[in-house]
């Protein structure tokens, strides 16, 4: 697959999205996984072009590892696949957003959300909310 | 007010906070905001160390403008300010999420939330799927 003109869709599918996304100077835009069902924020990682396309065309998660430098497919070790419900993008163009379904867990951690630590405005304590549902080593087969 | 310290409520009260977060390169976190209420993910924009300090002193979303390159307090010229209800942090430090009383619409289109535009995976389509709740000439007073 041409992941520019996502050929095996039809030339150029995806022109339009591409043109409409801001990607920055790095070639990445922020893309933010929110589950579908329950409206909660799972987790926010980076897209390339390719991964934009992949994403629409497998209806799959599929993001750009900036640690790793590869496209990364959500699940893809540990099994906790994103099914995409629904893909928009804002207003200039610089983040898109994910509806998904996630099977599991989203964080690496084993947590449903990646968003687990809550800060205390008044004390700048910080509390960690939620507990992980799923050990990390069962996850990752370690 | 000494942004790095935050000293208008006690000398390094927000130290643990910025520590745990990781600025990139320019300074800067990716910050999503969310109405608390109904779960809507309204916009995302950018927060430096001082728009943090400055989110949890006051609890009104306050971030910095990329475009303009200065502080920016949500609503300080469309009245559509933010009220922070919760305010955390995800795994490794490199978004935060801000849960919100949205005055209004988050939206500089008039628009409830930024993420207004979806895209059709079968065919690459782009459809807007809400509409201006008020008129942006009316937001801005021009």
């Amino acid at each position: 697959m041409d992941p520019r003109t996502g050929a095996a869709g039809g030339i150029g599918r995806y022109d339009a999205v591409l043109a409409r996304i801001a990607f920055n100077a790095d070639g990445l835009v922020p893309a933010i996984a929110q589950d579908e069902a329950s409206g909660q924020i799972l987790m926010m990682a980076w897209m390339n072009a390719e991964a934009v396309i992949e994403t629409l065309e497998t209806r799959r998660g599929v993001y750009w590892s900036r640690s790793r430098n590869r496209i990364w497919r959500k699940g893809e070790s540990s099994g906790q696949m994103q099914q995409l419900k629904a893909f928009r993008i804002d207003c200039d163009g610089d983040t898109v957003l994910l509806l998904v379904d996630q099977q599991g867990v989203a964080c690496h951690t084993g947590r449903r959300s990646c968003f687990y630590d809550e800060v205390n405005p008044e004390t700048g304590a910080i509390t960690t909310i939620m507990t992980p549902e799923i050990d990390p080593e069962t996850l990752y087969g370690r």
